[in-house]
């Protein structure tokens, strides 16, 4: 296939979608914002989201600032290319960009949302799936510009050749990743500092409910909910995507020597996002539609978009590849199977409607600890069918395509296995982006004091969102260990291109005391990460629940309505809090693999990054399915079961509810990022270990 | 060396072990039991674990009866020698025995310890270390008698070759395994479910003191430190005992293919028990001596053992193996080093004098759910020290052993490296089994209304058996590691001695994906069994909970003293309940390795024990310092920090302590066990998958 055909493909795809995405956004600024309260509300939490962003980037760029000068460096000692440093960068860019512009459109929507719930709940759910829809287009579309435009520079501006190009794209990657740990990690811990510390002191201390204007921290709350749930998020998946199919073109290109193999991807991708633009057009419902009515027409869109591209790729890989590697097309097709699988085991335990979470919620009868104990054995145990599913996924797809005869090109299905589950993304991740608007919506509508009626649609719709995200948090963890294989495999290339590397990995064999070593530090590393991240939630929120007890105390009339609360305070708190606590655990994540290097050599790298996927993987699935669980088990119980709202139950599951939320929004969704990211940084140093490794 | 004297040394040792735990058996007996209500109490503690332990038993025998038939027809259709099913069998029974004296021994101790603690601390503690000492000797006499007589027999009435020798002696190693997977997870189930049971109604919802004979499950609490703590431990350490030998012994035939390299193990181990005999005369303190002292009087004893073993192993080593491989010695050495750091790191994050406990405590302040997250981060920080010790301790017991020219030597010295630093069990295992003792003495103290000092003393017994657990603890998680990776190496021996067998384990490189999905399976196995052992103990706490607020409703004048409860009644529950959730759990561990074995292969096989060995070690030290942390926390608390006894800080701690009562003494120590047991059923059912896997 020409290989401007593909690059004009790919770019022409990413602006379809960031067309798309804009008129969405335009269609959503439409909707009427509601009374004047309701805008001062969205205005205050604009304004803390946007602060955060602010304050979050400058430190982000001290960062970026300091890596691009040593990349620099590196590139003046013909180390790597002098393109790695500029694609560092603008992988970095995009994947802020993405974080911010589905943030944007998230706070300016939530009061339109809540507004729309006022007359219906269809209505409500249009805006909040087109705000959705609007961030996953961007993050697609992004991220396909970004691939299209390098590799139109590298191929046909500077005319490399293919290793050369897909090399310096992994340095984007990498760029794409430390951005998103960033986001992810200090997102996560402003959200659920603000999150514990409202719920602790207002919830359980004075005993009012969700969201209640009284609450100091109500603002911070719902600031939360945009700069975690949405900015962190976004930046997460853009770097999934961009991930997925760059380690797929290296693999490609090191399996196939030949352009074709690095086609694929880029044309499955484009493909993708045309199969989820008309999949949006399946999302709508009657009027007075059902929950179940809901998730249908959700579900609708998604499936859709699935069986398209699931039948559109055969004739692709038939074409791109040549009919005789036609079996390679099961490996994209395992993949798609593989996430929606995950998706319905991480529901299977997470889901109000199963018996997990419902034996859960019984567990609360006796008690706190019970529940705690409950709520952590489900999460363990709820890894079991991933890990099945994920095995499967790679079995299949290393042997579909042809890993018995030529291990290169089993590694390479394994990545197209990543990029067929991700191929949807654009609409999966509209479904898992809507929740978190439809969360503020409600708070909103709480805040402003709205019709009960109200509170009731977006309570609806953001539980459904629950389910929904139960779904993309499948793809994203199922994903994440498919690439990062994919990239230990990337590694391992590299390391055989630089002179004397490949002697240093000849001996991978796992009774190597090096990889054996490096098996052991990898899988500690997600261990020590989800400690320092909920280290720092429980920090940040310490000092917030001191700042929402103090105004209690200190503000007279505010239980009485009569005064208000101090709300920029706190978001300023959980701003300073998080920012201050997000450095470390990313540092680790970028120095650890380097010293590792440097100590071990090349085989225990990927010692490490084979132990820090595995392990990962396992940590990531456990740690967000506790908390879903106890999320919905706490939901179960406010829906009247155990004794409902108020009751001792209720109490015991608001503490699951809270040790869960670090867990499953600040520490499991950034280990994803962190097993990615550990694989690309030891891609782009690899050549440092090469030379001056002591073993 | 000739063989008979290595023999006859090792049987000397091991009769001598006995010997000395007789007599201190005897010396503890000679003590007074106090008054009658004393013994009565102890009575019924006694009755309690005497009947547990008898049905356990019974449950065990018919798992031991399929697998002797199992394994006999595998020996008829000589696909193992027949000596397999009879190890099998000793082992188990050898097993058990160890659990069962240091129980019966316990038992009979705890209302003397009571007793001499009315005296003065001193003598409480001579009557608890005496006790613990009866255990930690017969625990090492039963390990080296047993292997000691099937060397015997194997060589010198059957006169097979060293590898037929060491073959079959892995088969007692998997029926001692077994056992110990029993007996941990059983007894781990009843003390906790009756500990949680007793302290969620008793402590928590009735206000009532820790060990208050009104509250009817403190019988059962009692009789759940011996069957757990126990007797469990006792199994559980005669495995990890015998596992490090036995496997430094097959290790040490297939690198030297002679003698003297299954010579050392032995001889260590031999001259370790003598180390350990005299170290105990070092325990001894002044009168009123403080807790600083006390433990000073410990430690003098288990460093006086260390040191010794430390110095006379290398002339052992230089005249065992020959001067040429006189650096081996530092393989043995980095195992006793790495024992102690790794204990030193489990007390730095568990104990209250430290940070880490230290601030958990303060994190109580915010409530319930601040000190659960916080309790699991400390967890899960704690694994890093841990693994960076365990690797060191790899990498030089490999490269000093020769690794770098002769893969087997090297691996041969990992498995040193686990012999040396249990070499001095008799001793340190002594100072670890005295603390369920002196807990055990302050229950009867309470319960028998005996004076306060009588409970402060035990309290400062039971305080610093806490701290030496910790050393304990270390000393089998580090030693469980090590042995875990030379059975897999043994594995791997074992599976090129098969015909057919070494095409099937050919690559074993880490890229391979069978070897990878391997790894993904091992590695979720801790997880689920973690949450299988749980759950278990929550199901059975929860029937307990049950029927303890059943007595104090029905039964009249209970709460006022004038009735007394049904402790029988909870006693018989948490028998039954524990000896059906066991079942579960054990079985997954036996069945799991050759369903994955007939499905992956070989090289499956081994990325599963990697795998499994790796998730394994970060688990149990995650679990058990997560449950060590809180539980001290607790404790820091009662000493009248944040508001002592009583405060919403103290309820917040007992929720957490609660949470890792499960932790620290059911789930984690089994781990343990789980990854030493799946490499030994592996081993023994070798034959099987290289004959009939698919892959």
């Amino acid at each position: 296939m020409n290989e401007k055909i593909v690059v004009a493909l790919t770019f022409a795809s990413a602006v379809f979608a960031l067309i798309f995405a804009l008129i969405l956004a335009l269609k959503v600024m439409k909707f009427p914002e509601g009374t004047d309260l309701m805008k001062k509300i969205s205005e205050s939490i604009r304004k803390g989201a946007n602060a955060y962003l602010k304050r979050q980037y400058r430190i982000v760029a001290v960062f970026f600032g300091v890596m691009f000068v040593l990349l620099g460096v590196m590139a003046i000692m013909n180390m790597i290319t002098p393109f790695v440093p500029f694609a560092f960068l603008t992988g970095g860019v995009f994947s802020a960009l993405s974080g911010f512009i589905g943030m944007k459109i998230a706070t300016l929507s939530n009061a339109r949302c809540a507004n729309a719930c006022r007359d219906e709940l269809n209505r409500g759910l249009r805006v909040a799936f087109s705000a959705g829809s609007v961030m996953g287009f961007t993050v697609v579309g992004l991220g396909l510009l970004d691939i299209s435009i390098w590799f139109f520079l590298l191929k046909f501006v500077f005319g490399l050749e293919a290793e050369a190009i897909t090399g310096a794209m992994l340095t984007f990657g990498m760029g794409a990743s430390s951005m998103a740990l960033f986001a992810r990690v200090g997102g996560g811990i402003f959200t659920k500092a603000a999150d514990v510390g409202a719920d602790l002191v207002g919830k359980v201390e004075a005993g009012i409910p969700e969201d209640d204007p009284r609450n100091p921290a109500v603002i911070a709350d719902n600031v939360g909910d945009n700069v975690g749930d949405v900015a962190g998020m976004g930046a997460d998946l853009y770097e999934s995507y961009v991930g997925s199919i760059i380690s797929a073109c290296a693999l490609g290109v090191a399996a196939f020597h030949g352009f074709s193999a690095m086609a694929l991807p880029l044309l499955i991708s484009a493909l993708g996002v045309i199969c989820s633009i008309i999949g949006t057009f399946f999302v709508k419902t009657k009027e007075g539609a059902t929950q179940k009515q809901l998730l249908g027409a959700l579900s609708r869109g998604t499936n859709f978009s699935a069986i398209v591209i699931a039948i559109a790729s055969f004739p692709l890989v038939w074409f791109v590849l040549g009919k005789e590697y036609w079996p390679i097309y099961f490996a994209i097709f395992a993949g798609l199977i593989g996430g929606v699988l995950i998706g319905r085991a991480t529901e299977y335990y997470t889901s109000d409607s199963y018996k997990p979470t419902k034996n859960l919620a019984a567990t609360s009868e006796t008690g706190t600890a019970t529940i705690i104990i409950g709520g952590l054995s489900v999460g363990m145990l709820s890894t079991l069918l991933p890990i099945i599913i994920v095995s499967v996924c790679i079995l299949v797809a290393y042997f579909v395509s042809g890993g018995a005869s030529d291990a290169s090109r089993g590694l390479y299905g394994i990545a197209l296995a990543a990029v067929g589950m991700l191929s949807t993304l654009g609409i999966t991740l509209a479904t898992d982006a809507y929740g978190p608007i439809a969360d503020n919506a409600g708070g909103i509508a709480q805040m402003a004091g709205l019709d009960e009626k109200v509170r009731e649609r977006t309570d609806a719709l953001d539980s459904l969102g629950n389910t929904t995200a139960a779904t993309g948090k499948g793809f994203a963890i199922g994903s994440a260990a498919l690439t990062a294989l994919a990239l230990m495999a990337s590694y391992i290339d590299k390391v055989h291109t630089i002179e004397g590397g490949a002697e240093k990995i000849a001996n991978l064999n796992i009774t190597n005391p090096t990889v054996l070593i490096g098996l052991f530090i990898g899988a500690c590393l997600p261990f020590v990460f989800a400690a320092l991240t909920m280290n720092s939630v429980g920090r940040a929120a310490q000092s917030i629940v001191k700042e929402v007890r103090r105004q209690f105390k200190e503000i007279v009339g505010l239980m009485d309505g009569k005064a208000d609360p101090d709300y920029a305070k706190c978001v300023d708190l959980c701003t300073k809090a998080s920012l201050r606590e997000m450095v470390l655990p990313t540092l680790v994540a970028v120095v650890v693999p380097i010293v590792v290097g440097m100590i071990l050599g090349c085989s225990g790298v990927v010692g490490m990054l084979a132990g820090a996927t595995v392990s990962g993987f396992l940590m990531a699935v456990y740690m967000s399915n506790s908390g879903g669980a106890w999320d919905n088990a706490k939901k179960y119980i406010e829906g009247g079961n155990h004794g409902g709202k108020g009751s001792d139950c209720h109490k015991a599951a608001v503490v699951g509810d809270t040790v869960g939320d670090p867990f499953k929004d600040t520490a499991g969704p950034s280990i994803n990022i962190l097993i990615k990211l550990l694989s690309m940084i030891s891609i782009v140093f690899a050549a440092l270990v090469v030379n001056f490794s002591i073993l």
